[in-house]
Parts: structure tokens; C-alpha cells; sequence
């Protein structure tokens, strides 16, 4: 039974899912204190003081931590820098990504994440959370950790690179499901964009830590809950676990899709842009610190908030303070409007839909139109103990002066479809498009989902302010409401920019990431409304469609800028593959091993070539034949235990030991180290003997270390297939045999990039074939091509 | 660039999805018609007139339906019968399964799913639509159908098994969609039940044909509306898109996983048993149709039509009336009572929670309370114009006398705490149970979702009662509400019967088919709840757990009672196969042929094995080494056509025409008797010359015909790998070959099914591996063991 072989992998799911839980949890905790510290206490001080005391308290404070994220990055963990998504993709993709899983990068991703988002840059939690998830999910299930020199030995049969992967799969999972608060949408995330294997039971135990990674989170809400003034475990309307929840089910119309339609094509070629543009400075950025002292690079951030905090207190002033519109709420037929409301619910809807940074607020309390406010001016604020007067406010204030989350909500926000103009939301749209391309991949940890959300939300807000403003030239809005608001009754009621806008964010994300299904369901999740379902989908695939004919996801665009191997899941060439020979992509000739070797020759083969998979002949009357595949890394440590023991004979490293590998960097560097000192003759302490030379005379017996199980192909494979073998089974090596089952050459996963495919093509239209003579075994014949395989 | 390769695959996948998008709003369209028919006349006489005369027409309509539904299916096309979600999961597992999708499967399985759902039988359109969907993503991409004797000429280059396969797995997924009105459940059903082989792109192209599938049906639903008395394209409340949607969002509680848990344990439970009843039923059937005529078969649902009508018309008569309870609307936070709201709300409620077929309409008109009947017993059967008093309602007969889907929205209605009380609950549970578990298989087309759902419905009601009761028993009821009805200002609110229906039906939906991340997203699709999510997912996992110990999955057990070679995603062993060699496995010896032999040679081959696959090779110095893998299906044609042109000179069948198969039965069978009178040497038509004999001595030249890309593996080669080979890359054949690349065995499907596995692991233990002497070429050493591989 699956079960009884696999027990252990669900307890261990079970127990990262709470991990990411409650990691997941205290982050939002975190960023919540620290952006409420900071735009409440800027709030009270506009009231309170001079408007240039609340920007020097704000820009000080949003600074200050800044510079904290940025300085545990550059100063800590450089590796923690970025949202981490695409360096997440490419390890479980098969590359080779050092560090990014251990402690320190862990803990500083933690922390830079809180304080960068909690400063108000345009940047978000999720990507951060995404790969922490993956983190906490193969830290976890291997059980000890060198950095801080924990070995619990637990859990030893995880500690192979397989396993590990698929903890940190699952893990990668849960941290999108506690971002979004959407299990499902992260286990599709995983399947659409990270994974390149699937595996049914991955699949089910993923399910499994999605869930137990989002009870904990809301468990602990609950008791967060619980302790404020709220019963334990019970979420209300007011603080749902559903992130941007609709409070008002808009009636859904076949017509819908054509908006939709709309907005996923403009939102494709900003997501073009957006790529174009994001890729540009992360070259220049690139480009321009090179050379440069690391310290250098915390300047860019500081300038950033800086910036970014200026213009949001000083853009808004340009804006008129608008009286409060209509709203609609849920279960109602007919607006709400000021002067016909119940004062009471207006006000609700008021603090809910628009922030309380608003005109009242600021100086401008004069422009309230005296016969909304009884008291003939009332008091200094526009507040009293008991509101009975609704409020006027700043359109784009509304948006900037809040957090990425509240913006996100304010436009999300349904029945308020004339609460932002076309201005407020194109500036807003270009001031975060800007400034979200160029803080992401600076030297904080940073993730762009929140950017994506509110771009494509202003997107589609906009497109819906074009379908009211037509609406309403003719004619059409409901009877009895004003001119550009519809109700449920009328036949319009589906034209609401706050729908609209949840369909662009997802329309813009799908642009980006050009994942289709993940998203779908995410927006599904964090909305709470599944009769938009069908018109994000219809958005979400058009604005994929546009993208993919211009560009490379944002993801790969990345690994490309910083050049990593990574494999898509289809081969990126403009030429089919059905019919190239997979002879055309391997390289030749190829180092290879004999089962029984002198150690001293493993250690030259070792010394002088880089690359990670030999092949294994075994000399027969008729030539030297294929048995199997050993990779460096066995050879390694085989050969170091060798010098350990001053000798080969019974040498037996049991597999779990060749496959162990470390999660943290000092342990990896002082293995390295280890190796190098072998390879090069050198003792492996100041107090081991010298080694003796009769030692590397000895014969090792490779046969227990060879994967017989390597797969090996006849030269006449086609190179699609090869490629599916690579994407569906994880390869790294595939060795290329002749009919007789001589090795004939190699291909590795660098074999299989994009231009190197089409090299491949080429060289199959001339007919040529890379050499393959002069396949050798050990020393001879070597090729150094790829430092990395 | 994708796009451009393969925009024809996009455009066959939107004309598939709107076809399919067709098909579904029809036969729903259809089954509306039949069902409002029988109900609304057996009400109209049951009020009008005396109940035999009810309970005759009932009986009469329902039998007729029935019994041109059995005729159908007996008559015409037996491949119709039953669901045909296994049937069509085991076709895309690469078995061969003949017919399934034909033309003439296709019209029966319409009509006769239609009849059958209208008759109110415990049956459902899901499972047939699945069906249909893939039979019609089939029919449409080849673009030909020799049934109807047309050839379009089109889309020649589909004309293969795999994008045919591919084709139907997105009918599949559009079936699923059309199904439940759920786009992205579509998509995950065939990724997690039926699909073998999982591409990126294949899963972009599904995503958009399941989208345009519904769309399709949404469109055509508002259409149908417009012409009723709608305005085009508008769904609001009460025509909405989403199937079972829920009127009221719970507020949500961490505590409700409790309950879920308990509901998924005890639905797991209940799977169990309603799985190994099905197959005993299934098995019981065969044993006793066995042999018999078929016209026999008819009888059994016309026997099942009558003992479920009539059953369903006597039980209600046992429950007395119950008065209205108190409902809980939307947006309000107090529950309207009959003696407190507003009755014109009031009616609404009850017309929409409880059905028309109430005690109002019987004969039992006096059991309304008088204080709510101010006319003091009013007109003849309690209903006048204008009603002003709520009704009372028969518990039972609101939930049998109804289709099976508005059964499952009472069952869903949430605010009903008390609505049903446990016997009704139980009586309808067994009834169901039993009446589901007969029905499902027998002679007509029909799908067992809707009883799952309802089934699953009634133990989730059952567990929610159950905590309502302790709830008022402890005094926990809200303030001002009749005792066990929970408000949202209590913290209690969240225990309603049913959302806990709405979980219950997922839960046990998950113990019977296994899955879980495509029901959860079904559920949620199909209720429009996200809140409810995460308890579904708990009791979906729990139910899954506890079926899983017990037996296989329904569809499974279908197809092992059915004898088809279905090789499950990951192997059904007992042991690890990580530690087993391929050669454990394979079976030996093995028939091979040569690039050039003698088309005798050939033709004796082809009549003396069965075999699907035979391994070419080359003879060398060093004896044959494997070339390549030729399919018979492809000698057999080469060999028609050799006959047919009296020569094997300048023999070029084109690889499309080679691959070609045809989707129904004339076609195949007419092919068959070519390739049979082949091969038995008879002239291929009545005028055709004899064979003359000089042709048999010619030499074939199979070169072009090799698959040089046919896998081969070592000896060596685990069991594991080649099982993840088969199931990943979609196989049927692998060689097994030594270091020289000499053919030692074959490995097949068949040897990998679970008995099998066991069985290589027992020969492993000992060592026992099959003879490998005796590979022979043509015709010497055949081996004829599986009639099918």
C-alpha cells in the first residue's frame, strides 16, 4: 500500500505545511505592525502638524527600514536579493543554484521581505513567501542543518537529491498558498510554473501540505483574532481568510467576455512592457555596479523609497477632493447614495471602500459640500465622535497613500464605479509600473505579485471606467441611480470597474508569468467569486497569447539575463525536432570510465575534466559497451574516503551517505574544500599523513557506485524525444550509444538551451556530425567545454 | 515561435469546445424538458385528481423513457452502456478499447442518457457527457467519419493515434466543464483521473477549449432566455451560470474542520462500501446475463424505473407535513419566520428551498396550522393567486419527488438548519445508496456523479443535524432565532447543515474516484464558496485516505472486472520496484524481424504471433543488435498494399495514411477483413486475381517503417524507472536489450500490471529470470502468450 511505503512523506508534508504556516503568518504579521505603524502615525501627524513634519516622519521611518532590508542583503545573504521565484524555477528545473536554500538566506529573506514591503515600496510579500516555502520545505525533511549545527538523524532516507527536490517543490507550493491564502492555486502554481516532473502521489501529498499550510495559517489568525476582541477561530465578513474577497456578487453576463477580451489584450502588451522594461534594469543595473564596491548597491533602494515616498504625498495634491459617490452593497437593489442613504451604512461603506486618508483629513476640509455637512463645517477634522455627515476624499490619496494590499482592495471594490477617474488611476497606473520595474531585482528581498495585482487592476479599471462612461453617454444607467452607476435590475449591471479590475490584475499576471490555469484559480480563490471565472480566463489567455508572440516570461527572462541552464517545459526552437537525430545535439568525444580503475586515474580524470556524469564501458571482443553512468559527485566523496582511509579496499559508502547533500553553505565549502585537497595532492588537515602514493596505485571497483539504470539512446533518437525524456524524467545525462552499445556521446541539459538547439538543426541540414572518435577512458581525449553540466 | 506551429491545433480546440459546449446545453436542454414533464403533470394529477391516477402516469412516462433508453443502448450500440468515464480513462491509458468512439456510440449515448436522466432514474448526464465530449474532441479533429461516409479532407495531419488522443483528452476535460459548468474543474479531472501523459502546451490548449466550451453553453443558455422572457445574455439569481450556487456565504470557522473531518472518515467509509456493492452488482449482472439473450437486459431498468417510482411516491406518504421553518436570507442578520417577515420574501424562500410537491398540493391540506392560514383552509388546495400564508412541506418528498439536482440544491440550501430531520435524511440516504449502486451499469447510458453528490449530501446533512442538535441542546442557539438555528453574530454560525452537505458530497465524490484536487475545485466551481474550501479539502483528503486503504477506486475496479490492461500512475505493487531488474519482468524470448526479409516471411510472422510490436535488428558481426521497434498495425497495412499493387517494388505508404486510424466501426471492420483475407492467403475481393505466389518471395524493405526512436533499456534497467517510463511517456513497448544491444525481451503493458509486478518480484527473490534463448527472426521460437499487448 501507498501508504505504508509512504507514511513518513506525509507526516513530513504535514509538518512543513504547519512550518510554512506559521512562517507565512507571522510575515503578514510582521509587515501589518510595520505598515500600520507608519500610515497611521503619518495620518495623525498630517491632521495634527504641518504637512512637511508627516513626510519627514514618513520618509524617515520607510528609510530606516529600507536600509535594514537592504543591508541584511548585501551585508548577509546576497542571495536573498529578488522575490526568488525564478531562482526556485531553475533549481527544481535540474540547475545547479547555490545557497539558496539554507538558513541564513531563509532568515534574511524573512526579514528584508517584512521591512522592504513594510516600508511601502511597490513590492510584495509573495514571491519572498514562495521561496521561503521552498526553504522551509527541504530544510525540514532533511533533518539537520550545518549552519546551525543541528543533526537531529531523522529522516536520513530524505536526504538524496530527489527527495529534497520534492520537499522543496511542495514547499514552493505551500508558500503561494499561505501568500494568497489559496491552496489550490498554489499547487497548480507549482504544476504550471516550477515543477518539471509530476508525479501523482507528489501531486496528492502536495494537496495535502497546501491545506495543512493554510489551516495553520488561519488557525493562527483565529488566536491572533482571539486575543484582540473577536472570538477564537470565527472569520467574519470584516476579517475573512479570503484576501480580496467580493462583498457583492455582480449578476454575470455573456456580454462580459468582450471587456474582458479588451483588457486581456491591452494587459499583454503591458505585460510586453512591463518585461521588456523590468529585464532593461536589471542589465543596466547589472552593468552599472559592476566593479563597484557591494556597498554601492544599497543606495539604489534608499533613493527608491525616497522617491516613491515624495511623489506619493505630493502627487495627490493635485487632485480635488471628490464627495463621497453612491454605493451599492450586497443584497440591496438600490444605491446608496448620500443624500438618500442611511447615514450609518454610507459611513461603513466609506471607511471600508476608501481609505481615511482623505480630504477631510487634510487641509482642505472647506471643499466638503456644505449641504453634506449639517454642523456648517463642524469640527477642525470633519470628524465628530458620531459621524452622521459622509466624507469627501482624494481620489488618488486613496490609492497611494495606503498599502499595495488596500489599493488592490479599493479598486477591487464593486457598486463604486465612478470613485476613481481616468487621471487618478493612469497616474497611479504609471507611477507603479515604473516604479515597480525598476525596485524589483534591486538589493532588497522583493517580490512583484502585489505590483502585478495593482497594475493590472488600474488596467482593468480603466477599461471598465471606459465601458460606464459609454454606458452612461447613452443613456443606460439604472432608474433612479445616477448617471454611470448600474444596479442589478438594469440589464448593465455587469459594466463595474471593480470586476474589471480583478479580471485585468489577473490578465496582467498571466502576461508576466504566462500561466494560465494557476492563475485562474488563484484569482478565483483570493476573490471569492466564481461567476467571473469565465471572463478572466478568456482575459487571461488572450493576454498570454499577446505576450508569448513578443517575449519570454518574466521568469525565464531572468534566468536567461543571469545565465542559467534552465529547460522550459517544450523545446524554445523555431524548428521542429521530429526529425533532427539527437546525434546532431550530443557532444563527442566523451570521457569515459572502466569499472575497475586505478584511484590515481579517477583523480585525473577527476582533476582534469569538469564534467558531472561519466559513462562506464566494460571492454568486451568487441569493443568497449555501455553499463551505466557515474556521476562526479559519488566520485568525489568515494575518493575522498579513499585518502580518509589510506585505502580502497572494502571501501563502502553506503548511498544514502553518497547522496546526502547539504543544505547550507559552510558545510558545502568545506566539502569542497575537502575535494579540492585530494584532487590536488594536498593533505586533507594540517594533521592527516601526507598521502601514501601507493594508494593511488590501488584499483577502485566502481560497480556498486554505477547507475545501471542511466538511460542510453541510439544516435538515430529524435531530439524531441530526447527533450520530453529531459522535461518529464528529470534527466541530466542521457549518453548517446551506437548499435553495438558504444558510447558514441553525450547530452546534457545545456545541449538542449535554445540556440543550442538550433545549432543542432543546422548542423542536421549540413549532415555533420560532431567527431566521435577518439573515445577514451580515462585522461585521454578530454574535451573542457562547460564548466557546469 | 508555438503559436505558429501549431495554431491549427488551437482553432480544432476551439471548434471541439464549442461542439461539445453544444452538445452539453442540449442534452441538458432535453432532460429539463422530459423531467419538468413528468413532475409537473404527476403534480398537477396528484392535486386535481386521486393519487393511483398520479402514480400511473408517473409510472407510464417514466417506464417509457426508460425503456427506449435500454432499447437504445441493447439495440444499437452496446458500447453506450453505463458512464463511460472508465471506458474512456482506459482509452487514454493506451488500451484498446474498440468503438468507444464512433458516431453511433456518440447518438445513443445522447439519447439515451437523456431519456434515462429525464425517467428519474438515480443517474446523472456527467459520466455520458465525459464521454461524449471526448468522443466528439475525437470525431471532430480527424475530421472524417466513415459511419456518415464523409471525408472532409481536412486536418489530414490529425490523423494519428496521439493527437487523436490528445483530442479526446480535451473532449474530456470540455465534458467535465459543459458538465458541471466548471471550466478549470474540467481541465484537473482529466489531468488527475484520465490523462496518462501531461504536456504544457496540451495543457494550455485544454484550458482554452474547456473555456470556450462553457462559454458556448453559457451563451446558448442565455439565448434560451432571451426567447423565454429574459433579456439576452443577463444571468442573475435565479438563471445563474453556477450550478449549485449558495445564496449565503458562511462566515467561516477553524473549528469546521471537525466536522469535515468526520464527514470525510465516514464518507470514506461509505465509498468503500458503495464501491465493492457496485462491482459485486456488476459482477452479479454478468454472471446472470451470461449466455442469455439480450434482449434480456431490457428488463432490468424497467424493473428498477418501477420499484424506484413507485418506492418514491409511497415513503414520502409516511412522513407527516411539516410547517415552514424559519430561513435566512442573504445581507440579513435575522432568520425570516412565517409569523414574523414579510411574506412576500417568505414565499420566495420556500418556493425556492422547498419544491412545489408539498402537503399543501396532496391531500393533506388540513395539516396547515390554521394560525397560518387566515382564509381557514382557503381555496381547494391552499394556493390562491396571491399567496399570503407560507406552506407546509413534506420532508421526503421534497427531495424524492424531484430531480436528482434539485434534490442536491435542498440538500445545499443553506439557513435551513432544521429543513430535514434525520429520518427523512436516512430514508433518502439508503434509498439512494442502494438505488445508485444497482443502477449504475446496468443496460443504459448513464453517470453515477449526481447520486455520489446526493449521497454524499445526505451523510454531510446528517453530521451538520447531528451538531445542531448538540448545539441547541447546549442553549447555543442565536438570540431571537428558533432553538438550532445559528445566525452570523453568533459564533455558532458556522454550523449549518448545509455547507456541510455541500462537503459531504465532495468528500464522498473523493472515496469513490480518488481524486482531490479536481474535486475540490468542482465543489467550489459549483457552489461559488471558496470560504468552505479548506474544510472540503480536509474531508476530501480524509475520505481519500480511507478508501484508499481499503480497495481500488470505482473506475479501476471497472476496468479490472472488465479485464482491461489499465496501468494506474504509479504501480500497484505491494513492493518497491526500486530493487527489481526490467529482465524480472520482461517476457522472452521475442519474435523479431530484419530491415529486409521476405514478404512471406512477413505475412507468416503477422499470422503465427499476436504480437503488436516486434524489434527489428540488423545481423553484424557480433550477432543482431537492435535497430528499432516496427508495430503491426503498420506491417499489416504494408502488406495490404503489397497485395493489393501484386509487388513490393517501390512500396511507399505515406506515415500519415500508416497512422490513420478510424474512429468507427465499418471502417475497422471492412480493414480487418483485408488484412485477414492477407493473410490467409484469400483473394482480397471477389474480382481481385489470385495472389501470385512469386510476390511472397519478394523482398519487404521495412527501413522506413522502423521507429528508430523506440526505447531500449539494459537488463539492468529498474522495474520502478520502466514503470515511470510507460505511464509518463505513454509506451506500450519497451526492449529490454544486453551491454551488445542484442533483443533479450519485451516489456508490455500487460507485464506491468499488478499481478505481474508481484510476480517479477517473486521471480527476483529467486533469481529466476525468463529464458532468454531462442530469439529468433521470423516465424522460429513464437511465443503466443497475450492475444492483445
Amino acid at each position: 500500500q501507498p501508504w505504508g511505503r509512504y507514511w513518513d512523506r506525509w507526516l513530513m508534508m504535514a509538518l512543513s505545511g504547519m512550518a510554512v504556516g506559521l512562517v507565512g503568518f507571522f510575515l503578514h504579521f510582521v509587515i501589518h505592525i510595520l505598515s500600520a505603524t507608519k500610515y497611521h502615525v503619518t495620518r495623525w501627524l498630517l491632521a495634527h502638524t504641518h504637512v512637511v513634519i508627516g513626510w519627514m516622519f514618513n520618509i524617515s521611518f520607510s528609510l530606516a527600514l529600507v536600509y535594514a532590508s537592504t543591508w541584511l542583503v548585501i551585508n548577509v545573504a546576497p542571495e536573498a536579493a529578488g522575490a526568488g521565484v525564478a531562482e526556485i524555477t531553475a533549481y527544481l528545473n535540474g540547475c545547479f543554484m547555490p545557497k539558496i536554500l539554507n538558513v541564513k538566506t531563509f532568515a534574511v529573506k524573512f526579514l528584508s521581505a517584512a521591512t522592504a514591503v513594510g516600508s511601502g515600496l511597490p513590492v510584495g510579500p509573495e514571491g519572498p513567501m514562495i521561496h521561503m516555502g521552498a526553504a522551509v520545505g527541504a530544510g525540514i525533511s532533511q533533518g539537520h542543518s550545518t549552519t546551525l549545527g543541528i543533526d537531529t538523524g531523522l529522516f536520513r532516507h530524505f536526504q538524496n537529491p530527489k527527495d529534497k527536490r520534492d520537499f522543496a517543490t511542495a514547499g514552493a507550493a505551500m508558500g503561494v498558498a499561505v501568500a494568497f491564502s489559496a491552496p489550490i492555486g498554489g499547487l497548480l502554481f507549482v504544476l504550471e510554473e516550477i515543477a518539471s516532473f509530476w508525479q501523482q502521489s507528489l501531486g496528492w501529498q502536495i494537496f495535502f501540505a497546501c491545506m495543512m499550510a493554510v489551516l495553520t495559517a488561519d488557525t493562527l489568525r483565529s488566536a491572533q483574532a482571539a486575543l484582540g476582541e473577536g472570538q477564537f477561530g470565527l472569520f467574519d465578513k470584516e476579517s475573512s481568510t479570503v484576501f480580496f474577497e467580493v462583498q457583492t456578487q455582480l449578476t454575470n453576463h455573456v456580454l462580459m467576455v468582450l471587456p474582458a477580451a479588451a483588457i486581456g489584450i491591452i494587459c499583454g502588451l503591458c505585460a510586453i512592457l512591463f518585461t521588456i522594461l523590468n529585464l532593461k534594469v536589471v542589465r543596466a543595473r547589472a552593468e552599472f555596479f559592476r566593479g563597484k564596491p557591494a556597498k554601492w548597491r544599497m543606495a539604489e533602494p534608499c533613493l527608491l523609497i525616497i522617491i516613491f515616498v515624495t511623489l506619493g504625498m505630493i502627487l495627490p495634491l493635485f487632485f480635488p477632493c471628490t464627495p463621497t459617490q453612491c454605493v451599492i452593497i450586497q443584497g440591496e437593489t438600490k444605491p446608496l447614495c448620500p443624500d438618500l442613504g442611511p447615514s450609518e451604512v454610507i459611513e461603513r461603506i466609506v471607511e471600508q471602500s476608501t481609505e481615511l486618508y482623505t480630504c477631510s483629513r487634510t487641509a482642505r476640509d472647506s471643499e466638503v459640500p456644505p449641504e453634506w455637512d449639517p454642523d456648517g463645517g463642524g469640527t477642525e477634522h470633519g470628524i465628530t465622535g458620531n459621524i452622521t455627515v459622509p466624507r469627501s476624499y482624494n481620489e488618488l490619496a486613496t490609492l497611494m497613500s495606503v498599502t499595495g494590499e488596500d489599493a488592490i482592495r479599493h479598486l477591487f471594490s464593486r457598486g463604486t464605479h465612478v470613485e476613481f477617474g481616468y487621471s487618478a488611476l493612469l497616474i497611479m497606473l504609471v507611477f507603479y509600473f515604473l516604479g515597480a520595474a525598476w525596485t524589483a531585482g534591486s538589493a532588497i528581498s522583493s517580490g512583484v505579485f502585489v505590483p502585478m495585482l495593482l497594475i493590472g487592476a488600474c488596467i482593468g479599471r480603466l477599461v471598465g471606467l471606459v465601458g460606464v462612461t459609454i454606458a452612461a453617454a447613452r443613456g443606460l444607467g439604472s432608474h433612479g441611480a445616477p448617471a454611470g452607476v448600474f444596479l442589478p435590475p438594469s440589464p448593465w449591471a455587469w459594466i463595474d470597474p471593480g470586476a474589471f479590475a480583478l479580471i485585468g490584475a489577473g490578465a496582467f499576471m498571466g502576461g508576466v508569468t504566462r500561466m494560465t490555469l494557476a492563475l485562474a484559480v488563484i484569482i478565483m480563490e483570493m476573490s471569492n467569486d466564481v461567476r467571473i471565472l469565465l471572463p478572466t480566463m478568456v482575459a487571461i489567455m488572450l493576454a498570454k497569447f499577446v505576450a508569448d508572440s513578443a517575449s519570454h516570461s518574466l521568469y525565464h527572462g531572468l534566468l536567461e539575463v543571469k545565465c542559467v541552464p534552465f529547460l522550459p517545459k517544450e523545446p524554445a526552437s523555431l524548428m521542429s525536432l521530429d526529425l533532427v537525430d539527437v546525434r546532431y545535439a550530443m557532444h563527442a568525444p566523451v570521457v569515459t570510465l572502466r569499472e575497475q580503475m586505478r584511484l590515481g586515474d579517477v583523480r585525473d580524470v577527476l582533476r582534469k575534466t569538469r564534467h558531472n556524469g561519466f559513462p562506464v564501458v566494460r571492454d568486451t571482443p568487441q569493443g568497449g559497451v555501455c553499463v551505466g553512468l557515474v556521476v562526479r559527485d559519488h566520485l568525489m566523496k568515494l575518493l575522498v574516503e579513499a585518502v580518509k582511509r589510506g585505502t580502497c579496499q572494502h571501501l563502502e559508502v553506503p548511498f544514502t551517505e553518497l547522496n546526502r547533500q547539504f543544505v547550507d553553505a559552510s558545510a558545502l565549502e568545506s566539502e569542497a574544500a575537502q575535494q579540492m585537497a585530494v584532487l590536488e595532492g594536498r593533505p586533507l588537515t594540517p594533521s592527516h599523513f601526507p598521502n601514501d602514493p601507493t594508494l593511488w596505485d590501488e584499483t577502485l571497483d566502481l560497480t556498486a557506485y554505477i547507475n545501471t539504470s542511466a538511460i542510453r539512446v541510439p544516435e538515430s533518437y529524435t531530439l524531441e524525444r530526447a527533450y520530453i525524456l529531459f522535461s518529464t524524467m528529470g534527466l541530466r545525462h542521457l549518453v548517446v550509444v551506437d548499435e553495438h552499445n558504444r558510447v558514441r556521446g553525450m547530452v546534457t541539459r545545456k545541449d538542449l538551451l535554445g540556440y543550442r538547439l538550433d545549432e543542432a538543426v543546422k548542423r542536421a541540414r549540413v549532415g555533420a556530425v560532431p567527431q566521435t572518435l577518439g573515445v577514451t577512458g580515462s585522461g585521454g581525449g578530454i574535451s573542457l567545454e562547460s564548466p557546469r553540466t
